[in-house]
């Protein structure tokens, strides 16, 4: 049996999950307790991060290294278009979503509430916060930009660009933090892509001793 | 004329730089003060960031996108295997070198050192410089780990994952910060990469107000 070893609210985790779901590749999901690496996993990924993804004989981390070679080994459904340009437009944005997003908007305000109190680091930081509450308003802005002129954040086809964006507001809405009324564009697109099958795995995550809000899991919100 | 708007001691613009020279694609480079963004910078790449390369009408940036994209475009001399394995590995590698040993070696080093005083934002931290110089030591381990049962990092050919690694430790090299006799493998795998002709455009590299040392030009150091 493949597996993924994971941990529920890591946005690089939920990326390969949606690829791997949309592409219906089973795994067993296996939770993996980075913060506390045993010799066993540094073995599986001496980078000591999650996600990790068993596969045959093949172990593979960096998540977008996995989605890579997933499009690579398994092409349908397409997650990235077959022309340059738009595999560039579609990297850049995995990119953007996964380096400058992650570090003013996901570790701001995930981490800051969440991974500190799960791997005992103690309480949030308010100016760490206060800087990720504003930032994540000009992010909503781009990707309300991008939505104007295109159907799907890289172009008219749902890539692995959207996996990513969703892959992290979907952390974020975990805990309430994203306003989705700030513009209808993003919330029609997130209502999009929460609806397809392979999100369900995402919408049945529970983090022991933090509830989500109701309209989490909501597919009609 | 295509252009690269970047800045000389910037690993991402460098691993940029050579995949370009490597591939004889001749640019103007541009050094760009992203510390303190124009409007046009801005337009150019609202993430605010380097490199930003210029070819014909498009404007592209985040390294390892424009990278991929080069090599989708103008695949010889190659620098991606043919197969999924193998690109899942460079890929890996990439990211290794852009993620782990960023944020564990050439942030701490690099960045405090010569970053925080270029762009007016004090003194270096010395817990980050310590932390720094003792990560290098486990990623040049790491290296040697590698470079022990293959000819390159990746394998038996040179991929962008040479020119990733070599990318950052040519800056810290600029520094002083590389100590290359802990491993004669890790030293003959940067005395081959460095003799290369892509090579030459960074060691002639000059940032105003600080040398590098003797042996950072000499290819037999």
């Amino acid at each position: 049996m493949n597996r993924l070893y994971h941990v529920p609210l890591s946005p690089f985790c939920r990326k390969v999950r949606l690829t791997l779901a949309e592409k219906r590749i089973e795994v067993e999901l296996v939770e993996e307790r980075y913060w506390q690496p045993t010799p066993d996993f540094l073995r599986r990924n001496p980078a000591g991060k999650v996600p990790v993804l068993r596969m045959d004989t093949r172990v593979m981390s960096e998540s977008q290294a996995i989605c890579e070679w997933l499009e690579d080994m398994m092409p349908s459904p397409p997650l990235m278009p077959r022309d340059a340009d738009g595999r560039y437009e579609v990297r850049r944005l995995c990119a953007w979503f996964d380096d400058k997003f992650h570090n003013e908007v996901t570790s701001k305000l995930l981490y800051e509430r969440v991974n500190k109190r799960i791997t005992g680091q103690g309480y949030p930081d308010s100016k760490n916060m206060k800087f990720g509450a504003t930032r994540i308003k000009t992010h909503l802005d781009y990707m309300a930009h991008l939505l104007d002129q295109r159907r799907w954040l890289a172009g008219d086809a749902m890539t692995l660009a959207d996996f990513t964006a969703a892959a992290h507001l979907s952390c974020l809405d975990y805990v309430s933090d994203v306003d989705w009324d700030r513009h209808a564009v993003v919330k029609d697109w997130y209502v999009k892509i929460k609806s397809r099958p392979c999100f369900r795995t995402l919408l049945v995550d529970q983090v022991p001793g933090l509830l989500p809000p109701a309209h989490y899991a909501d597919l009609d919100f």
